[in-house]
């Protein structure tokens, strides 16, 4: 029988390369870091996964990580009163939220649909939070509704699918611009991206 | 106050921060995918991590991983009565094992020293486990070390170190061939491993 690593080291590389992004080098990497000096921490990783896996739920709302029984801080927070609830944002990932945030020219209330329609990764309409999004534009009081899901194919996909379900409901439907990023030149500019920084041209 | 992440999702990606060859953002990514229908396998992956870290413990002689109270593979293993104890293998990890066992072409034992020195990592001739490997050398026996750390700067200070501290005991020490990789052309050679692969030429 050839040499092999014991047990509980075949099972945490394996179960390390199931992360997303990480391959068979880096588990084996991540998991010999473990098992040596820097592995004092490794328990407490354990200890945060299952802490954020058992209390972190969706919110109910907006689909935005909130701890259980607490309410997330977005529909709930402590600026709750102050946003616009004339505005819904609708990004993929609850990841999408800070980097939005933190711009500070959005003041109203986010949907988080959890991923976006990508027929290749068996994601169809049902398995996002499209009917919560409807449900919330039905109660009323909307008016605008961005759809900054990404600019590839599944992003402008679900953008556009979105857009046909939110129309019948008399709600404006917007998408983030789209052309040069910010201190970008010109040669850095994929074609795609000049064709669209062109086409969305503003007069000065 | 700005919005962010609940305190457990913060805490999982800071710990997964930690993790070697993790940045931010694959440590937003990991976290996301625990928290989202993949994180199924989240709660398995903790459970790895402290079998992992709780059972498994270098083993005392050679410092390959051992389930504590099993004995190593290696030096307690089915094969290891058909091994050749006059040769003992140095290398930095215990994933540096397997790769020279499927070779095929060495029988003898190993030596795990758990890293290399390096001062820049603040990594001593006192952190690796040099001492046990002196002790093993003396207890007689043994007529070869193959010092088959890296060939980068660290390993080979670390090769040249341990043959200064074996060549006292009478033992002769050898270092891995140096030169071009199997399959590669010459175009593909840096620098380094062509004046090697000259430097180690062998007559046909």
């Amino acid at each position: 029988m050839p040499i092999d690593y014991p047990d509980p080291v075949r099972l945490l590389i394996a179960h390390l390369k199931a992360l997303p992004g990480i391959g068979p080098r880096s588990a084996e990497r991540i998991a010999i870091w473990m098992l040596q000096g820097g592995g004092r921490k490794a328990p407490d990783l354990a200890r945060a996964i299952d802490l954020a896996t058992s209390s972190i739920a969706p919110c109910p709302t907006c689909g935005f990580f909130s701890e259980s029984g607490k309410g997330c801080a977005l529909c709930e927070g402590a600026d709750a009163a102050g946003r616009d609830a004339a505005v819904i944002c609708v990004v993929e990932q609850p990841t999408d939220v800070l980097p939005l945030e933190r711009t500070g020219a959005f003041k109203g209330f986010y949907h988080v649909l959890g991923g976006r329609i990508s027929p290749l990764d068996n994601i169809s309409p049902d398995d996002l939070r499209i009917a919560g999004l409807l449900d919330r534009l039905r109660l009323g009081g909307v008016e605008e509704v961005i759809l900054a899901t990404g600019s590839d194919v599944e992003g402008e996909a679900t953008a556009h699918f979105l857009a046909e379900e939110i129309r019948p409901l008399g709600i404006k439907a917007s998408r983030l611009a789209q052309g040069l990023p910010a201190g970008g030149g010109l040669e850095h500019a994929d074609e795609l991206t000049l064709f669209r920084a062109l086409d969305g041209r503003r007069t000065l």
